[in-house]
Order: structure tokens, then sequence, then C-alpha cells
């Protein structure tokens, strides 16, 4: 299967009925609840660069959403910045950052943590469903040569929950990598770009897939789930933390109007926001699954969270872009439709609708 | 004269009346033009990192106000990222910046440019009232042992317009050094942290100020003048602007929601908005600066744009404090008053009767 | 196969015979005419950092023996600090150098290209006998989205000339690497950790395995071959040459006693010494390659150049270490021999009679 | 004072008479007993990369000559790197080094600490005599706002011992410097590039220098003073040490060949051999002054090492120069003079007797 979707296949215009968006989460845009809250914030002054309440408010919802008196939020601009910074305050320059070979920050972030890292590497791991397996995370200390300065030292295990291919770790397989990873001296990161899908669809507390089950940092993800402008690296860890207060404003990642990014967060995570957004994305794909299934296709498999991948004869592919339906050619036969928190049941069947009729044309 | 606010003076609860923001124009809000527009801008779905309707949008309004049809505008979250990344994308890392001994860049920043730069490095130089003279330039090349790889080779001369002081660059000024820069194969920066402020009180147009006077990139420093989450990197240079498309991305300053950062900078620029916010906070100055002399106080000197140090004995500036103005210490007996697009003629009535109090107490 | 030898196994000093050093060419010491040569240089004074006499020489002897008129040469300390500057100066920040995924750069020089690339990564490709293939690099190819700024953009080819396992690119393979590279906009580069050996073993001219094959720089590895203390980049392109003269600077790697390392390597490439000393590595091999033959043993190939890898039993290999050999085990049942300028008859045949008894008791 | 020598000025061919070395230290070549052990170390096989008995060997030499058990050695190929890649290891990527304004590493290093540092940056600190005085660096503490994210955060103190301006800081000086360091979190670097100089002229103890006087790392400054291509980083700092072993790998600045570099240092500092080199070095010095100021000659000031400023006029500096004595033009009216370990008293009273002709001339 190709890293991504080709972006090429994209736009399409030549349809008389209303697009429906498939793409991606990343198309939604933020939810009136965070915009709500923004507008709410646009009164009186505040000190810059988050000498503000609502980042002390923050802070407070933070520690009580995933019940860690020690935590602590730093809002960034992109899910690229909170990995690559976040890792970059876990990864000495000399040390390797462990991840699935498919992962996001392997593949897609443009050497961003090999930059903010000083030359940290990463090295990619292979494993069934685009998890890191224990077998291939034991093997790659196996292969080690530890202490040896030829040798970038392993020394952060990144996990992607849940992975770009939709696909989720538990808290126990969670838990066993970290395990493994702290033996060794690793610290253990997740790029949560979709942590609130993970955590909903599993039905877990948002601290079992994180601390508790030995994560030592994550990025939050806000940006694909109702965020307006700005993402988040959550913290356990002091000392990482200490890292990231110097790293995030000499990388220009410490905004002015910081209470406009903290309220978002803060609004966010509230009384379950986060997870009813996600949910609405993960039910909703639950119904295109059924109804794809329904109609004789066939699925690499059940999606776990809020995307899907779907064997399409091409022909069947190009009448379902001319029909107005907006999503990802992955290579010939295969196409992805992702759901966002935006999605409705109506979308959904309007667009089971149209495959049925493209399928029969 | 120390290099900033004192943040710890910053506080003031202790009075009965209301406060009075003039410690500094990051402090204010966004202008309700901007945020209209950012909730205006949240209908349907649009493709991430900038391939949406807004972003072309924004690239048209910049290239017509900046009367450049090369332009390309890069919207990121913060001066820090702005001043760096644009400084970064013109400065090979054996390379020196030369700027004045006092810039923000580099004594402000923490570094970025030098991380960015890949150890890029600063030169300070001195000159009076804040500014870079041809004198202080012309002696630094003169100093400069030119292709010697013993020493950082000055590549970029940035000038902060104004300077973080209140002191302005007329355009002839800019011209003038930007010639020597160019001669000697220098590339020319503008932080523009409050450009705006000075293209109003110049009453220049903003192309004149910018790249008719020999400016390559410059940082546009929309935060302090009514953006809500966004500032921007203007560039004329299409080599830069080629280094900028992939480093703002591996910075991770590329934002997934971009229509949400294009459509703020689209409205700040439209129709002159950001000059009449600008001269909001320039007139609201003047009418303090007036009414402090007035009131016998000593101006270290006359406000070009939208800020004023002004010499107030000890004893005054905790009386003033008391009675609820926010404003900064520089020192022993020099404070700091800033006006911003939200200063109103009331609130500096206002200022100027407690001042008047805490001199008589 | 494992990346490389367990150095634990290395020490033997529980035989009473002479130890035999087969383990690595890396382990010689320095040609006898480059230490005279280090020795007739150290008279009356000379500028440092290479503006002497030597260094001059040098360039004409380069310049001479790779028959290019615009050849300049850069010495440095080893083969990392060879490659890894070579190839920063060759790699924007947000590029990827493509080798094969068993290079030495990419496994055993702990991020040096990242970090002296300011982030640039590697990919690793496949191919048969430690090559790199046309088509893997077409395949890499294809998978890059080109201009996308989430993706490290391929922008340097480098080839191991000979490989790390002893096979070789012919020129007619480099030429052909080269010209898809080219067409791409790479640049290529070759790691000559062994260079010389390759040069002799395939008979061809310096020139010919090197620009006219379309290298455009690469590292001399004078270091295994009777250098004292100096390899060197060698570059073909102006471009990459101007990088190379402040880069080494502040990397630290320009001498301040330049000549002495100057001199080693224009003794080293005068009259042929360099491909002399290789060939002696080479024949000394290919003598001890078929006596293991004669007794029996197994080779995973045929040695193209100074090196071989074995399969021997276990209990052998115990035996052939106590009798004093000293070689690589490269895991269970396979050994490395490797040859170098040093290496005898004598030893080869007294090296093969131990390895008889050893079979035999 | 310029920060440097003008080397244009440094060729001479217009002479008939033999050229007097008085340019640099630099310029000397090695020393006959680091010759002689090189040659001698030229036997056997060795593992490379330090794994060999010549560098076990000078970890010995090492601490006994500073008498510190745990003290570490690490050879690299110059000053530079030894300054920078020591720096690297003391100082994080937000941190400052806090050094005299002509200090070597800020002014002729070309951002390699920067570079290596990943973005720190450098302070220059005033002082009479090119020294760093106590008020000084008092001074710079006072104007940081420790723990603000804006500003690069002081964390090591640098000392140039002796300066390139060939004035000495005694042990009691450094003293006082590194516990006003140390109280403040810092780590203390010595650039010792001429340091053997100064332990000979100030009659200390090489350990009453370094680390009884509270210095954590230093670099050795072997290349000046004799050595043929190495110098060295020597550490007190356990945690710094471990820093190094992997930033010196990556930066290509572990020999492969590494016996023939620690051979050379473990000669140079073995029974006094550094001391006597570098005290020929001031002796040589001490007469060149004295006979300068019976020729009525004014010195900037009495050399306490090997270096001197004399005042002279043009049109004598002419005719100097035309005589065969190589010096350094520091500007109008100023020369510089240094002696080195090869500097012999019959050139010296050579060199005396033609100043002496070009002032009667």
């Amino acid at each position: 299967m190709p890293n991504g979707p080709d972006r090429t296949d994209a736009v399409n215009d030549s349809t008389h009925l209303a697009p429906i968006e498939l793409r991606s989460d990343n198309a939604a845009g933020a939810a009136p609840e965070v915009l709500a809250a923004v507008a709410a914030a646009n009164v009186g002054s505040a000190l810059a660069y988050g000498d503000d309440a609502w980042t002390a408010a923050l802070h407070d919802v933070v520690r009580e959403v995933f019940e860690h008196p020690q935590a602590r939020v730093f809002p960034v601009i992109s899910g690229t910045a909170a990995n690559s910074l976040g890792l970059a305050a876990m990864c000495p320059p000399w040390g390797a950052v462990l991840c699935h070979e498919t992962a996001h920050i392997i593949q897609s972030e443009c050497g961003a943590t090999s930059m903010f890292g000083g030359g940290a590497t990463m090295r990619g791991l292979a494993g069934d469903d685009f998890l890191v397996s224990e077998e291939s995370l034991q093997g790659a200390f196996d292969a080690t040569r530890w202490g040896d300065n030829h040798h970038s030292q392993p020394s952060v295990l990144s996990l992607t929950v849940p992975t770009d291919f939709g696909t989720v770790y538990t808290p126990a397989h969670v838990s066993s990598l970290a395990a493994l990873a702290h033996e060794r001296g690793l610290r253990v990161h997740v790029d949560g770009a979709r942590i609130a899908n993970a955590i909903s669809a599993l039905g877990c507390s948002p601290a079992e897939l994180t601390w508790k089950a030995g994560v030592d940092a994550f990025s939050l993800g806000a940006m694909k789930n109702g965020s307006l402008s700005t993402d988040a690296i959550v913290c356990f860890d002091p000392a990482v933390a200490e890292q990231l207060h110097y790293r995030l404003k000499r990388a220009g990642h410490v905004a002015s109007k910081m209470r406009f990014q903290s309220v978002q967060l803060s609004t966010y995570l509230h009384d379950g926001l986060w997870l009813r957004l996600a949910a609405v994305a993960n039910t909703t794909m639950t119904r295109l699954a059924s109804g794809l299934m329904d109609l004789g296709l066939v699925l690499v498999s059940r999606p776990a969270v809020n995307m899907v991948f779907v064997h399409v004869d091409d022909a069947v592919i190009e009448r379902m872009e001319r029909s107005g339906l907006l999503f990802y050619r992955m290579g010939p036969g295969l196409v992805r439709f992702v759901t966002s928190f935006q999605t409705t049941e109506a979308e959904v069947d309007d667009a089971l609708g149209r495959i049925k009729q493209a399928i029969a044309d």
C-alpha cells in the first residue's frame, strides 16, 4: 500500500451534486463550541506568551482529564510541531526514534524530528496491521550495539495511536511495548493525531491509554477533531517539560496571543467534548462501513476508528468521483474514506447511494 | 536602557479602578473584523495545509497591497517564527545576520535563527536611536575578512521597522542601507513586528518601505495589531520562497487548518484595515505623549509610533501602579507606555488623569 | 547477515602463535612511504590551514590522477567526516540521501549526515549483492511526491564503492545509476572507503569510476589503505566545493598543520602508490580465498576486492581463534576475513595452515 | 586593535636573507619526539577508533599529569573541533556561552559552537587586557532573565588561557570566575590553545590551572606546541565525557588510526615535554622583547607568554619585511611577533639585528 493519498485526485468539480467530504478529517472545520470560546476570550487585555488566565485554566483541565497532577500542556500550531518538538525533547542528538516503518513521523514530516533533534535519526520497525509488535521492538534492541558510538542509540519509542491506517493499539499493547522500552532506558511517545478517536473507540480513560500505559509525552491531535488553530504536546515527565519550555520558544511555537490557543484546548477537553466529537466520526464510519459491505464491497479491514480502505474497480472509482464524492485513491483499485466530527448520517446515506449507483452504472 | 520590560512588575490587582492596558500591544486581543472572518470561513470542508480558496485569495491580496506580482506569503504562528525561518532561508549556515545590537532577533528569540539556520550567527551593530547607521554597516563590512572561512560571512542585513524602542527607519534610510548590503551580496530582511505602525506614521506605501527600498523578505507583524493566531513572512525573492516552502513544513509551521490563518491575514490587509488599526495606536499615543508633556514629564524622545519612554520618579511610579495603570518599568525612574489598536481616547484621558493624581499625591 | 562484526570477539591472546591480522584493513598501520613523506615535510615553517606548498602540490596531484582540471581536494580526519560533510554540502536540509539499506553512511555513522545536514534524512534502498539497482532507484523515484513539502526530497544518490560487503559497482553500473539520478536533479556521491581496491580490481582509471561515470564528489578512503591521519573529499562540482570551504572549517576539520595531512595524500596518490597498496590487499585476498575453497570451505561469494565471508562450523571457529588468527564473527557459522596492504603471502599461507589444522582437530 | 593578523602581508620572498618565522606558532612543525613516537607506533596491527594500547596509555598519562583519576581525553584534529565539540557537550541548545568579546571561539571559528550546539549562542563580555573580569561576568548575570525562554540562558563560561593577545589568567583569577559561574549553574571551559605556555609562564601545576581552579573541560592546544596532527579535549566531568563519546563520532572526529593520534599526545605530555617546548617559546620571546625595548621600540605590554605587539613606523615595517622577517601587521604602525618551540636564540638575535638595521635605514 502506498504511503499516502494521491492529492492530484482530490479535485472534483464536474458534478452537479453537492460534494460529500470523505477525503480527510483534516479537511473539516472548527467545532462551533471551540469557535465560540475563542470569541468569548476576545475581551480585555492579557499578557502574551501564556501568562494569562486561559492558559492557567487549560493546565487545570489537562490535569483533571488525564488524572495526572504534574501534567503540563504546550499548545503548538500543528501535529508536526507537536511530534517533532516533543521527540526532540525526549531524544539526544545521537539517539534514534523507533517507530513503525509506516509512521507519519518517518514518512510525512520532512525530517522535522531530525532537524529539531540535531540530527537524531528514525528507525522504522516492521509489524502487522501497521502496529509495532513486541517481537519487532525486541528484534531492534537485539540488533543494537548499545554504547557503540558508530550507531545512533535507541532513545524513544513512538507509537501512532491510532495509526494512519486506522488500526489501534490497546492500552495493554501500549503497556507491553512501553515496559520493554523503559527497561532499555527509552522514553515512550505517542503521536496522537487521532487519539480521541482511539479513546472513544476503545472505551478506555484518557489516562489508561497514556501515562498509565507508560507514555511519557504525547501529541494531543486536536486539529483533526475540531480545533481551530492549535494542537498541543501533553507531557508527564518534568525533565521533558523543562526542555519544551525553551525548545518551543526558539522554534517560534509559543503564540503571543496564547489565550486564544489555550481556550480552544480547554473547551475541547472540557466535559468530554473531544470524545463526543470523535464518537461522531467513529459512528458515521461504522455506518459507512456497514453500508459498503452491504453493497458487496471488500474492506481491507473493519474500521476501528474513522477511516476505511476499500477495494473498488477503477471504473467505479471514476463514476464515484464524478458523482461528487470526495475521497482519496490509494492506488489502483483501492480508495480511502475518512469521516470527521462534521460528517452526518445523512451524508453517509447519500454517499452510499451514490456508490450504489456508481456500481450499477 | 535594559533590554526589555520587567514582567514581574506587570501584575496589579490592588486597585479599585478599572485597569488601563499600556504594557504592550501584544496584550491586545483580536480585531473584531478578523474574528468575524474566521467565523465566516468555518463553512464546509477545505483541504489542509494551504490547498484552499482562502489561501489563494490571500496571495492575491498580498500582491495587490504590496504592488508586487511575485510576492508570496507564508502564514506562521509567531513573530519569532517569521523572523527566524525567514532569516534561515536567506542565510547560509556559515553566514552572519547583521542587525542592531538591540534588535529583538538577537536579544529576545533564544537563538531561534541560529537553530533554524544551522549555526548561523548574529552580529550586533551600534547606531544611534537603536537604528543601524550607514557608518556602522560599512564599518562591519570593512572589518570582515571576506571569503576567510574562519569567519562567519555577513549574509543578511536585518532591520527592525520600527525598532523595539519606537524609532523608525524612513524608506530612504532603508534604501541606503539596502544598497550597501546588496553591493556586498547580502540579502535584506525586515523584522516588521510593528511595520503597520511605521507605514501609517510615515505615510508611505507598503511597497515603498519594503521591496522598493530593497527589502527581499519581511515579517508582517500582524499579531500585535489585530491578528488572532497568525503572523506571516512576505517574500519577494523566489529563491527564498522556494526554501520557505520546505523549511516551514519541517518546522511544523504549516497549519493544517490553513484557511483559518489565511483568512485572518487577507482580512487584515484588505482595504487598509491594518493601517487603520495601526493609526489608532499611533494617534492615541500622540495624545498620551502630549498629555504627559503637559504634566511636565520628560520623554526620552517624541514617539514616532505607538510607544513612549518617560522619566518618572519611582514614588510616582508606585502610585501610578496602585491606580490601576498597567505599564512596564524599564529601570529606576523610567517607564514604558504602549498603545494598541484597542486603546481609546477615553482610556488615554483617564490614564493621564491618574498620572496627574499620582504626581500630585 | 548482521550489520557488522562483533567486536567483543576480536581480542585473542590465548595463543602462543603470532597473531595474524585479518579483522579489518582499518587495523593496518601507515604505509612507510606515507610516514617518510610526513617526516620529510617537517622542515621549516609553513602557514597553517592549507596556505602551504604541500597542499598546493596535492591539488595538482589530484587533478592529474583524476584527469580533471577543476577537481578540488579537502583533507579530513576520517571517512565519517568525508562522507557526512560531503553529503551535507550536496543535500539541502529538507533533502534525502538515497543509498543502499546496508550502507555505512546509514548504519554506522551515528547520524552524522543528518547532523551536518541540518536534519537531512537517509532513505535505504534494497538491492541484491548490497548494490543499489536501477529498479530500486527508479522505484524510490516513483514513490516520491516531488515538490510535496511533507516529504524529504531525494537530493543525493550515494553509492558505496566497493560495498562494506566486498561487492563492487562497475563504471557502467555507476554511470547508469548516475544518469537516472541526474535526470531527477540529484547529485551523485561515492563513499570510497575502499575505492582504491575497487579501481585496482576493476582495472579502470580513477576518472572512469568517478566523474566520467557521473560522480560529483566522493570520499577518497585513504585511511584503510596506508594513510597515517587523513582521509579526503574529492570534489568535481565547484558549487559543492564552495560550501565545503566553509563547512569544513566550522566542523573543525581544517587541520592547522595541513602540510602534514596534504603530503600524506599526495604521496599516496603519486605514481600509483595507492593502487599498488590496494593490489596487495586484493591479491592476498585472492590467494586466501582460493586456499579456503581448497580446504572445502564455502564462501558467501568470490571476493571482488579484499574481503571474504566464509561459512565455518562454530567449533572450528573457536579453534581458529585459539590459533592466533584475528578475524570477525558475523554470526553463527559465519566469519569475515579482510586483507590489507600489509598482509603478506606468508601470512596468508600461515593462516591457511592454521585453518586446516582447526578443521582437522 | 583588529581581530587578527592580515594574512595578505604574510608572503615575503623579495629577500636574499633566510626568512625568520615570527608570524605564528601555528606555522611551526612537529616536535621531533612526537614524530619519532608516531614512527615507533607504526608496528603491527591495532584496532581502529581507540581500542588500542596507545590510547589506553594516553589516558593514564593524562590522569597522572593532571592529577585527576577520572580525567578523560578525546583526541581531535583541530583546536576549533576541541573548542566547539567541548562546548556543545557543556551547553544546551538554548544556552549561551559567555566569553571575552575578543575570544577566538566567538571571532574565528565560523559559528562552529552554534552549529554543533544546535543553535547555542555566544555572548561576548568586555574586560581589560582581553580578560573576562569578575565585574563583567557578574554584570552579565545581573542582566540575564533567568528562566525566561525568550533569552538564551548562560550555561558555560569559556576562558582563553592565555588569550589570543598574550595575556594570562592566573589560577586565582580562573578560580574566582569559576566560583561565580558554578554558583549560577554554569560549567567552566578553557580554550587552552596555548595553555602549555601559560602553565610554563605561571609556574603552576597543570591541575592548579584547570580542575583545581574549577575548570570542567578544556582544549589541550597541542597543535601550536609540537603536535603533528592532533589536539584534544580533556574532560573532568563524566556527564560531559559521556556526551563527547557520541558527539565526536558523529562529527567525524574519531580517527580510525587512533593509535597515531594518541601516541602524539602521550609523548607530548610525558615527562614534561610539553612544558619544555612551551618554555622555549616563552624564553625566546622574553629575549626578543628585551631586545626590542633596547632598540627603543614601544611594546603594547610586556609579553606574558610567547607573543608581543609592538609599535613600529610603517616605513620601518616595510624594511623589516624586505629583510626576510616573517611577522603579522595588526594595523598601521603595529606588528605582532610570535615565537614557537622551534625558535632559537640565534634566530632572535638575527631578527633583532635586522630590525635594528631597518630602523637605522
